[in-house]
């Protein structure tokens, strides 16, 4: 080439990288603008959560399922499937309840509880025995004699002293996931467990437990933290005093259940699939908005988004709703298995089960090399307030994806998370609008640098 | 020196090093966690509201501004003392009505507003005209004669398709604070202005409207979002229709009030002084919990923990709630003054005037040198959320300390920011606990760092 046509080559290169920085600085600002302004997904939580909750299994599950699949059709993705799975179907029944049952100081004093995921109930008269409160599975474990035929209450409280919320659940959530099995092993014959939750009320928290095969299995109830409290203290002036406990949950036979999935074929690399998704099933308490109700819909959105701003991605862009995430992960697992064996190839999947808030940042698993480029999209990434990417864990459902290059996790603000996570107060009111949909926004543009660019 | 002995002066130095390195990340951790555990600040924040809102020159205002002497003497500050200050006194009054009042399709219908701070009220019969539409100050400039005994209604929306709420509001404020002056010079009689706000409800936002000396002036008032609508909905139908407006408020003649300043003297360099602060005044819709009660709490808070820790700073650390920033800055212009005489040095200042959600980042104004250094505090600021220290405004009040080296502004999330500023909404109940420590907890951070460290 001469010098002149060399310059010219080099001109109309440059001018093709501006053109693209623009237009990916556009597109942020597309995203932000309509997500913001429209709210279709805000919109769409509305509808899922008057629905109701939506635990495996159940009828409401079922009908949330159809109603994420029509939304789908209506935003005319190229294809919507059902993908089915079989799934645990635990449901909770009516009664709940638990007295203090032989004090003469606490008389009948009714506590708060709820009963926990996969327990087993406690017959119609319930179970009455005495109570000892523990701090760890440890200290149950070295109970002993002590623990047969009673009550084991954990009251570890949920570690208001950090930062970060999610830390604090993590320190705390043993005694609910794990309790009624180290009980069972000394002879222990129900646990109640601290709600583990950051606000201090009246709505115990609920979530799975955990048995082993090898133990006899005891009921569990989540006590809310003020009646923890109460209890300790009633503890504390009356050590023999009783408590009865009914529960009337119960597990009935796997049911047939569906992951939801929604795809937008790439334009030039299809068989490269992007993944982005949440569980779709909830606790039955409350509605599930920030667990998981709001992060599926942000995930239909960003597909939406893609349509409504007629952007073609280069590669395929697929929402799953992994269905059983709460009690069982089969859905997740599912998924897992048909990305073992597709044809095509997984290149990054998103994960969003954090809850709705204002966005802060994405957890990525992934190699060395990539995890240096992902750095050049943060100012990018930045206009839809991302401050960081940052190594860790991406999610469960997601991570059943083995040989996707890059798992990603959506991390929003999480200081109130814990106040509604599986509780009756985890509803659509908790969720605004406009840290909901900056989130979708934040999402929509890690998708499009992803479909765009590769890795 | 021997080899032997510069060897472990090294060793010392070395191990000096690292215990200073340790004890600002111990440091770090007791900040966060006994602010989250404790709630000194939002439990004060609370009281504070109870007393009602603080609007500059009401009996409110002073009953605050001895409730807070009253706190900082209690936590035993070193020295606590009121800096007078004269203040504007404006007054609400009891009536403000605003009624469609000839419209056959519209009839009497009640339209939401409030009197903006300052107005001039409207007299008994209030001021009863034709409503002419604007979206701009451009716009009215160039109604000339239309505009002549008109009521002009600016109603250019708030942007809600900014991630930046307060860029949202930095776009639509001129309305309602050059409103009423522009629409004076072209012979209007009164104006409207749509709520700058984010939300969609119907408690309109009040905040300063200012007059120019050579206009005649004219009462003005917001409009909620939904009246706004509504009406322009009407004037649509109807555009004959007339309004009337009815405000008693008032301005009375300025007030006595004070600053509440209170400090812990540094053990090295007292001389020294790092300031830390609000503005106590607030409006008088609600109880200013967000816009500027928790903020200023907060400021109280970061001086009370370095006391209940038992912290000494090497250089003053100096609380100041500045009185009147929303409506005349006299409280900060009169600091400002001191602070320009005074023989101690001014090192740094911090306002805190963006509401009391979770932790982002600092604006700071600042020299390049200074700036880049700054940047090494990061990594100990992100324990408590902190993430980023940027060029920007820091705030109204402590900008009038001219002679300081860095001026700092406090920026916590601000997505619900503009749902409850200046309104009848902003109450105790909208601040969240974890989200106001956390905050304090990283301004108490910083205000460490620079008292051990200088700048």
């Amino acid at each position: 080439m001469k010098l002149r046509t060399r310059l010219f080559a080099l001109l109309i290169l440059l001018q093709i990288n501006v053109l693209h920085a623009q237009s990916t600085t556009e597109i942020a600002d597309k995203f932000i603008r309509t997500s913001l302004l429209e709210n279709k997904g805000y919109n769409w939580l509305k509808e899922l959560c008057e629905i109701g909750p939506r635990l495996s299994g159940s009828e409401n599950s079922l009908k949330a399922i159809k109603w994420a699949q029509k939304k789908m059709i209506e935003s005319k993705f190229d294809s919507v499937w059902l993908q089915p799975v079989m799934v645990p179907h635990w449901e909770r029944g009516k009664i709940e309840q638990a007295l203090i049952s032989n004090s003469n100081k606490y008389g009948k004093e009714k506590l708060t509880i709820t009963a926990l995921g996969g327990s087993i109930g406690t017959g119609k008269t319930g179970i009455t025995a005495e109570v000892v409160e523990v701090k760890s599975l440890d200290e149950v474990s070295k109970l002993g004699e002590r623990a047969k035929g009673k009550i084991i209450f954990y009251n570890r409280p949920f570690d208001n002293g950090l930062a970060s919320s999610m830390e604090g659940y993590g320190k705390a959530v043993d005694q609910r996931s794990s309790g009624a099995a180290e009980a069972s092993k000394v002879g222990a014959v129900a646990v109640l467990v601290r709600s583990v939750q950051s606000s201090y009320d009246d709505f115990p928290h609920t979530g799975s437990l955990s048995y082993r095969n090898s133990e006899v299995k005891i009921p569990g109830a989540a006590i809310s933290v003020i009646d923890a409290d109460f209890l300790s203290k009633a503890l504390s002036e009356d050590p023999k005093l009783k408590v009865n406990i009914k529960l009337d949950c119960k597990t009935l036979p796997d049911a047939q259940s569906y992951n939801v999935i929604g795809e937008i074929k790439g334009t030039e690399k299809p068989n490269e699939v992007i993944v982005i998704g949440g569980h779709f099933d909830s606790w039955d308490k409350g509605c599930g908005a920030h667990d998981d109700g709001a992060p599926c819909v942000q995930s239909m959105e960003v597909l939406d988004l893609f349509r409504r701003l007629n952007i073609k991605p280069k590669r395929t862009i697929r929402c799953v709703l992994f269905i059983n995430e709460e009690n069982g992960l089969k859905g997740g697992i599912e998924y897992g298995k048909y990305a073992a064996s597709a044809k095509e190839t997984h290149l990054a999947a998103i994960e969003s089960d954090r809850g709705a808030f204002t966005p802060r940042g994405f957890y990525v698993t992934t190699d060395s090399l990539t995890f240096g480029k992902l750095q050049n999209w943060l100012p990018i990434l930045n206009k839809a307030k991302i401050e960081w990417i940052r190594k860790g864990g991406s999610g469960a459902d997601v991570g059943q994806i083995k040989n996707a290059k890059a798992l990603f996790g959506y991390v929003p603000d999480d200081l109130r998370y814990m106040d509604v996570h599986h509780s009756s107060t985890d509803v659509f009111a908790t969720v605004h609008p406009r840290e909901m949909e900056l989130g979708t926004a934040a999402m929509a543009l890690l998708v499009y640098l992803l479909s765009e660019n590769g890795l």
